[in-house]
C-alpha cells in the first residue's frame, strides 16, 4: 500500500511537474526583407536547422528544471556560434572592415539587468552581457574597458578576425559602393537587411522567472561608434516578471526612440492587454512612425508570441504545445499587418 | 456690432496665446546626500546662482518663443560650463584619472533623440548629442567613433585637462583609498555622492512642444568603460509630447534596470496619472528597491515637477508663476518620502 501511494504521489509530482514545467521559449535571428524567392531550398533548411537547434536546446534545459537566463543564455549562444546570424560568429562588417558587437540580459524577478557595446574580441558577447550583470555592480560597459572586464572574468577572447565571413564581406563592399554614389541612406540600397540582423531569445521556466537576452553584430558599413538598440535597455531587450518579456530585431534607432521592449511591458501592466497584442500595437506604431523591425515576447503566463512588419523573420518557438519553425510572414500574419 | 465681435475675439485670440505661452523649465545639478551642515554660506549661493543662471537663460528663451528644444539645450550647456556640477568642467575623474563624459537630448513631437557615451575631448556633450541626433541617422554614438562625428561637426574639442577640478581630484584620491581597503562599494564610503552628478533639463515651449537634455560625468573611479542611465533613452531622459519629459539623476544602474524616465511617462500615459504623482510613484519604488536619485518632469499641460528620494537635489524652476531655486528637502518632500 506504502508503495502504491508513494507511485501515486510520484505520478502525481510528475504531473505536477509537468504542469509547473509549462515552460516555453521564442527565438528570433532577425527580421527583415527576407525573400522567398532569393533563398534557395538549401539555405531555408539550414535556417531551419540552426534555429530548430538553438529552440531545443534552450526547452530542453527549461524542461530539466533550468532556469530562464540559462536557457536564453544557452539559446543565444549557439545562435551567435552560428555564421548564419548578425550575432557573434557572422557578424557584420563596421565601415573599417572590423566587427563590433553589442549584446544585453535581463532577468524578470528582480529586474537585474547587463547590457555591452562595441567589444571586438569576445567570442559570445552574451556571456560578457551576463557576466556584467552577476559580477559587476555595473549594467553597461562599453569598448577596451568591457573587452579588459571580460579577461578578468575569463572569457573566451578571440581574434577580430574569428568573425570574418566571406558573405558578410560583399555584403559591406557593397554598402560602400552604394554609399559612395549616394551618401545618405546608400547602405539600404546594397541590403536591404543592413540594420536587421540580430538575435534572440526569451523564455519562462519552472518557477515563472522570465528572462531576455539580445545579442548583434550590428549594423553593416556602421561608423562613429554607432550602437544600436540591443544594450539600450528597455529598447531591444525587457523582462519584468509582472509583465513580459521581449526581445527585438530590427531598425535599432526607431527601437530606442520608442522604447519598443518596454512599452510592450508597460501596455500590459498598466493597461491590462495581453502580450500578444501588446506586441503587435507597438510593432504597428513602429511602423507608422517609419521603423521596421520585429520582437519575440513571453508573458507571465508563459504565452509565447511574435509581432513583426517587415517580410519576415527567423523565428521559433518551443512549449508544451509543440515546435514552431518559421522565416516567411505566414498568412496570419499578413492579415495582421 | 461687428467690430465689438472682432475685439471680444481679439482680446479672446490674446488671452489664448496666453495661455498657450505658458512656457516653463525645470532644471538639476544632481541629487544625493547634499548635507546642509557640510555646506557653506558661500557654497550654497554659488549653487543657487549657477542653478538661477542656467533656469532663467532658459526661460528667457521659451519667453521669446524659442523652443523648448534650445532652452534645454541652452540651460545644460550653462551648467557644464560651470565647475559645481559634474557634467562638462567639473566632471568627475575616472579610475584611470581622465574624464569620460556621456549627454543625450530629446525632443517630444517626433521622440527624436540622440545620446553619447564615453567621450574624451568636447567640451559641451549635450551639444555632441543634439548633432548626433539632427546631422546623424544614429541615436547613440559611443568613444573614438563620436569624437571623430564631433569633429566633423565642428563642434568645440579640448584636451581632457580641460575637465580637471581640484576638488574632483580630491574625491578620486579618496575613492581609491577606500576602495583598496574595501573592493566593493568603497567609493561609497569615500563619497556617498559618487554615482550622483549629473546635470539636466526639461522645458515646455509655447507650441506645446516638451524636451528633455541630460549630461554627466559619470561615477568617481568608473571603470571598464562604465555607461550610466544618461545616454540610455528611457532611463535617464524620455520625452513624448503624448505624456511628459522627464531627465533624471542617480544611481544610474537602477535607472536603466527600471526604465525610470520612460515608466514615469507611461503611467501618464496607460494611467492617466499627474507627472507629479507618476514621477513620486516611480522615484518611490526605485528606493524600495534599493535606488537613489530624483527627477524632474514637465507634462503636456506645462505643470512642473521634481521627485528624489535623498536628502537634496540641486533644482530650480520658472513658469509664468515665478522661479523656485532649491537645494536641500523642504518640508513637503520629506513628508513625501
Amino acid at each position: 500500500m506504502k508503495q502504491l501511494l508513494l507511485a501515486i504521489s510520484l505520478c502525481m509530482a510528475g504531473s505536477v511537474m509537468a504542469e509547473k514545467a509549462s515552460v516555453g521559449i521564442v527565438i528570433h535571428g532577425g527580421a527583415g526583407t527576407i525573400d522567398r524567392s532569393q533563398m534557395t531550398d538549401e539555405q531555408q533548411k539550414n535556417y531551419e536547422a540552426a534555429l530548430a537547434d538553438a529552440v531545443n536546446k534552450g526547452y530542453e534545459l527549461l524542461a530539466a528544471g533550468g532556469s530562464s537566463l540559462d536557457a536564453v543564455t544557452l539559446a543565444v549562444t549557439v545562435l551567435e556560434d552560428s555564421p548564419l546570424f548578425n550575432a557573434g560568429k557572422g557578424a557584420v562588417y563596421t565601415w573599417d572592415e572590423t566587427h563590433e558587437l553589442d549584446a544585453a540580459i535581463m532577468t524578470g524577478q528582480d529586474r537585474n539587468a547587463g547590457a555591452v557595446s562595441s567589444v571586438t574580441n569576445v567570442k559570445n558577447p552574451i556571456l560578457l552581457a551576463r557576466a556584467i550583470m552577476e559580477q559587476s555592480e555595473h549594467v553597461m560597459l562599453t569598448g577596451k574597458g568591457a573587452e579588459q572586464f571580460a579577461a578578468s572574468q575569463q572569457l573566451e577572447l578571440v581574434d577580430n578576425n574569428y568573425f570574418n565571413t566571406d558573405f558578410r564581406f560583399e555584403a559591406l563592399k557593397r554598402a560602400k559602393e552604394a554609399q559612395q554614389q549616394l551618401p545618405h541612406q546608400a547602405a539600404i540600397v546594397a541590403d536591404p537587411n543592413w540594420k536587421m540582423g540580430t538575435v534572440g531569445a526569451v523564455a519562462i521556466d519552472h518557477t515563472g522567472n522570465l528572462a531576455a537576452a539580445t545579442s548583434t553584430g550590428g549594423m553593416t558599413a556602421k561608423r562613429w561608434g554607432r550602437v544600436g538598440d540591443v544594450p539600450v535597455i528597455g529598447a531591444g531587450n525587457f523582462a519584468d516578471n509582472t509583465s513580459c518579456a521581449v526581445s527585438g530585431t530590427g531598425h535599432g534607432e526607431y527601437f530606442i526612440r520608442y522604447n519598443v521592449a518596454a512599452d510592450i511591458c508597460a501596455r500590459v501592466k498598466y493597461q491590462g492587454k495581453t502580450a500578444a497584442s501588446a506586441a503587435s500595437e507597438v510593432i504597428d506604431e513602429l511602423l507608422q512612425a517609419g521603423g521596421t523591425g520585429g520582437v519575440i515576447v513571453v508573458d507571465s503566463k508563459g504565452e509565447l508570441s511574435w509581432a513583426f512588419n517587415t517580410q519576415g523573420m527567423y523565428r521559433a518557438k518551443r512549449d508544451d504545445s509543440g515546435t514552431v519553425v518559421e522565416i516567411f510572414a505566414t498568412q496570419r500574419e499578413k492579415a495582421g499587418n
